[in-house]
């Protein structure tokens, strides 16, 4: 993530709502981004409001970029992606967010990527999609395309993200080995007779209900060892109450 | 998406804030889905707030469901599941976000799912998990892991929007064959000799990096005229000039 983080800006170009600057930097910082640039915002960066949006990503906000110049927040990048929904004549270049992650990968090898964001209202302009090589488009059911402006940034944000996300380290949990479990089936099968909740003459449906229910389980050791206690403890009662 | 759409709802669990509601409501009209409960809210559903973070899903937030009991939210479900990131001793039924499509498939045949979220300060506590028969875990930037609730109800409803999403329609453009990508070719080589930028005697070089620009380009047939068209009239032009 260290080169995505670094690399890649998110610019909001003249947003109207300073709780989504806040959203949209604690959307960042959640998936482990820290660019954020505003073009023009309507509102100032210390508004109360985007604060109380970003929570703990209050240091996303206060190091995000004010510009008035979308050329000047976005003239080092060698990708510049624009977002929007809206199809015209010569709005062609279109890539799907699920590809992102793939273009984003080929394009860091050559310098900084800049994703914009349009305004609440009517997003990206013809003007401002000038400088994108690229229409990003994210799915949305068509019935109600439009997505909140941080809601838009988290997506594509988490998009990158979690081609990253690393598979979580090794349980630290023990699990029985078939042999042990064995040994559980066979302990239930015996309090269970010796309750007389099955009979020795007819041992096989139960025993396979109870591998069904527990097969599916995938019981951890402790666990397996719970049951067996359960059983120890039945038995022991048993002999205890009957004397048998 | 029709039967995930009708068989899956969301449940806040006592949410704080109305503008989260709004914003939950917009997150699931924006992925098809419709069914907000909301259980124990600290506000009303008229909220002013509530509406305008909601803007045009007012629909799914109007019907969304009230309830001051959990248990009553999750009664007829054959799944439910609780998003948390807090890992206790007994916390162990973990789910990846990005498994939850194939999950959510499979319990669709049986009934219906409930994916809780928690309020906003603290999250499920233990005993509304005990509900659950996993937890659901969203992948975060270990540094800020805490996503804002509207932003969490996103995140799992587009993963599920997500796995159903159709390709697009086929494209309407018509492309070029290889003998009008040859055709557009020569002509570039003509025009270029004829103003002297190339020369016959070494031909090959810049051709080559004019086809590995538009090879790179995948020029639409309209595109590919264009082409031949900015050819002709340099040729035309030269031709009227210099009458040569």
């Amino acid at each position: 993530m260290s080169k995505l983080s670094s690399q890649i800006s998110f610019v909001l170009v003249q947003p109207q709502f300073s709780g989504n600057a806040g959203a949209a930097a604690r959307a960042l910082k959640n998936t482990g981004f820290k660019k954020l640039v505003l073009v023009k915002p309507h509102f100032r960066l210390d508004a109360e409001e985007a604060k109380q949006f970003a929570v703990q990503a209050g240091d996303v906000l206060k190091k995000s970029v004010v510009t008035d110049d979308l050329l000047e927040a976005v003239k080092d990048c060698s990708l510049v992606l624009g977002t929007s929904r809206r199809e015209g004549a010569y709005r062609k270049n279109f890539i799907e967010l699920f590809d992102l992650p793939g273009l984003a990968e080929k394009f860091l090898a050559r310098g900084k990527i800049a994703i914009l964001f349009g305004n609440e209202t009517s997003g990206l302009s013809n003007e401002e999609l000038e400088y994108c090589q690229h229409i990003l488009r994210i799915p949305a059911d068509p019935r109600y395309g439009s997505y909140n402006l941080a809601q838009a940034v988290l997506l594509v944000a988490f998009e990158l993200f979690r081609s990253k996300v690393k598979p979580r380290p090794k349980e630290k949990v023990a699990y029985p080995s078939a042999k042990d479990l064995e040994g559980m089936h066979a302990h239930l099968t015996e309090m269970l007779t010796e309750v007389g909740f099955m009979r020795k003459t007819t041992p096989y449906h139960m025993p396979r209900i109870l591998r069904n229910i527990f097969g599916r389980a995938h019981l951890t050791d402790a666990e397996a060892r719970v049951i067996r206690g359960i059983c120890r403890q039945v038995l022991w009662y048993k002999k205890r109450s009957t004397g048998l």
